[in-house]
């Protein structure tokens, strides 16, 4: 049995509500939680290579099993090793049940109590993904951590809809965990499955929610469709009713959120994983996340600032170009502005984890989420 | 008086014509010739930053003064303290005159005795430059070695209109030396000033030109008109005939030139200095060079090669990722593709000028090149 990759999960301090500590274990591998994970849609964080990343700091990256299906093709990426092999990447890689994608990017998509049949959003080609082979496709990736596929319901929904949702969501991660015990004993000891917590913005579909799923014993859970427009407070309460419900000492993974202060608030209330394209999508589009908060560096004000985008970093685009070269690469439409950007958000997201991870291990987490948070907002002179 | 920056050239093997062994000295830094420049067009060669190209082992660039002129333009780049600084750029720029991207790009143009009146191909606003106002531009952009303004001739051209535009290129040229004398003693120590030797295809021209250039006493004589559709030996037979006529202490620049099969056939007639879109171009596009000629990486061909672009290379992209990797990078449109694939394709042409002068100092030249031509030439499988 290959050891090299065993899941676990370490909690140091904190309990099932509230902020925590802990460390996600890819066998050797340590990650400090809590945890951003940059988005690699296709196989790349976009501009990036996996060199990039490890001078970023990043330990886990998320990949979407939707897009690598389709191109180039799960059975392609086995053939060629799996995907740390294709993108030579030596960190941890977290792939998502693809369903989430099928939602927001499909043509046509039709969910039925098996699955959900969709139709490409590139070519029309029409697929099926049922529990089991959106499991059996994120083996071919052979990601470390793997999700379930799951019913992400919107915003706003009826409770009718958000509780027939949860009910299918629960079934198809029962019969993943089913597929999981059968098929993949060998695989179980190279990857972790995680449910995903479903019910909207209705607590008590979220409590009883992530009690089923706890009952079916994953090795972490995610918390699905939040971040889809519902309002904060509604969404806050969502997160404190999951994580209520869920055992300590198992991770807890935040899907698709979000801004700094997201984060923070997400973090109070017991999340150790995040996701998000904001920090990566916003920087090619010319904004870049600062200690002082967003700063749309494409905007003419910044066409002769010889400052550096945030003068406390370290990144490659604060240590050696000014936000007037910066500037200068947006207007003109050169790609390295996109990415000397995506490389300081994405340096900006991993230091705001160590803080909150050093503010935490001092028992001062609340102090500096409400510090971080009025600088954030603080007006830009 | 700036010495930090002052040029000079040392030959050190080879005459006027026949394969040349060199240095450019700017300051205190050494570039030994025949060397290659990429092109830095915008104040970035596409996709890459400057430490990128210190890791390339690149150490003169050329940007181009047309574009840079009208975006960000030069008096901002000279009150953000020069291109060097801009782009924290610690090696040698060489600017063209932007008289070539008025041919080619500008919506509107006239050829006057005093200089070219154009229109910006960005929003038609109306622009002139005289031969003093083109090294105005490049002294604001702080460049190492500057080109005088000078008219390219087209292929094909009537032998009157070739020695019409050659005779405006030599007042041109004169009055570009003057002023260079007159306003630029200070400057002249921070920078080189290179004449251009037209005539077109007419080897008479040439020759004639390339004289008369010579007696106006420039630090490097540049090649221009070349590579623009006329048949191979036409070409070559006008690098002789200006070749010939240069001293042999001063470096010898083929504007725009070209393949790896160009390039040995320039170095064998005495060619010290190139520039070329070609690798950069062609990268982005999903063609890269190896010692084994072009590969079309973008091919679905190269879906599952697990080899490198080039095995014998030493670059980020071939240490690291295989063809199906960048493959599957292109097939999607992800821009991590052209940025690999530049990396190694300047990386190629640095080491084929590397091998080129080892050859030169061997005395092996003429057989490195027809060896490297066989090479290159040969079917791929």
């Amino acid at each position: 049995m290959d050891d090299e990759r065993r899941f676990g999960f370490r909690r140091l301090r904190g309990g099932a509500c509230g902020p925590r500590l802990g460390e996600l274990r890819l066998g050797a591998r340590r990650i400090p939680t809590p945890a951003f994970m940059p988005v690699g849609t296709r196989a790349t964080v976009k501009t990036l290579d996996s060199r990039d990343l490890e001078r970023i700091g990043a330990q886990l990256i998320l990949a979407n099993t939707y897009h690598l299906y389709l191109r180039p093709g799960s059975h392609r990426i086995a053939r060629l090793g799996g995907l740390h092999r294709f993108m030579d990447w030596p960190g941890g890689i977290l792939t998502d049940s693809g369903g989430f994608q099928v939602f927001s990017l499909a043509a046509f998509r039709k969910i039925r109590p098996e699955g959900i049949e969709f139709r490409s959003h590139l070519d029309g080609s029409r697929h099926f993904l049922s529990p089991a082979r959106v499991l059996e496709i994120q083996r071919e990736l052979d990601s470390d951590i793997r999700m379930v596929l799951d019913v992400c319901t919107p915003y706003p929904a009826e409770r009718a809809q958000a509780e027939a949702e949860m009910e299918l969501t629960l079934r198809w991660a029962a019969q993943s965990r089913d597929w999981w015990r059968r098929e993949a004993s060998a695989e179980a000891a190279r990857g972790a499955l995680f449910g995903i917590v479903q019910g909207g913005v209705h607590s008590e579909l979220r409590t009883s929610c992530a009690r089923a799923l706890v009952g079916l014993d994953f090795d972490g859970y995610a918390l699905g469709g939040l971040s889809v427009g519902e309002p904060t407070e509604a969404g806050q309460a969502a997160i404190e009713a999951a994580c209520a419900s869920l055992p300590p000492e198992r991770p807890r993974y935040l899907m698709g959120v979000g801004t700094p202060q997201d984060i923070l608030a997400a973090v109070a209330r017991g999340i150790d994983m995040f996701d998000c394209v904001l920090p990566t999508r916003n920087a090619r589009k010319g904004t870049v996340f600062t200690w002082d908060g967003k700063l749309v560096v494409k905007n003419s004000a910044f066409a002769e600032d010889r400052a550096p985008l945030d003068a406390s970093c370290e990144c490659l685009a604060c240590r050696h170009y000014s936000r007037a070269y910066l500037r200068h690469l947006f207007a003109v439409g050169e790609m390295l502005g996109g990415r000397l950007a995506t490389i300081h958000s994405l340096t900006f997201y991993q230091q705001l984890m160590e803080r909150i991870r050093a503010a935490i291990a001092a028992d001062r987490f609340e102090a500096f989420a409400a510090e971080t948070r009025r600088r954030l907002e603080g007006a830009r002179p």
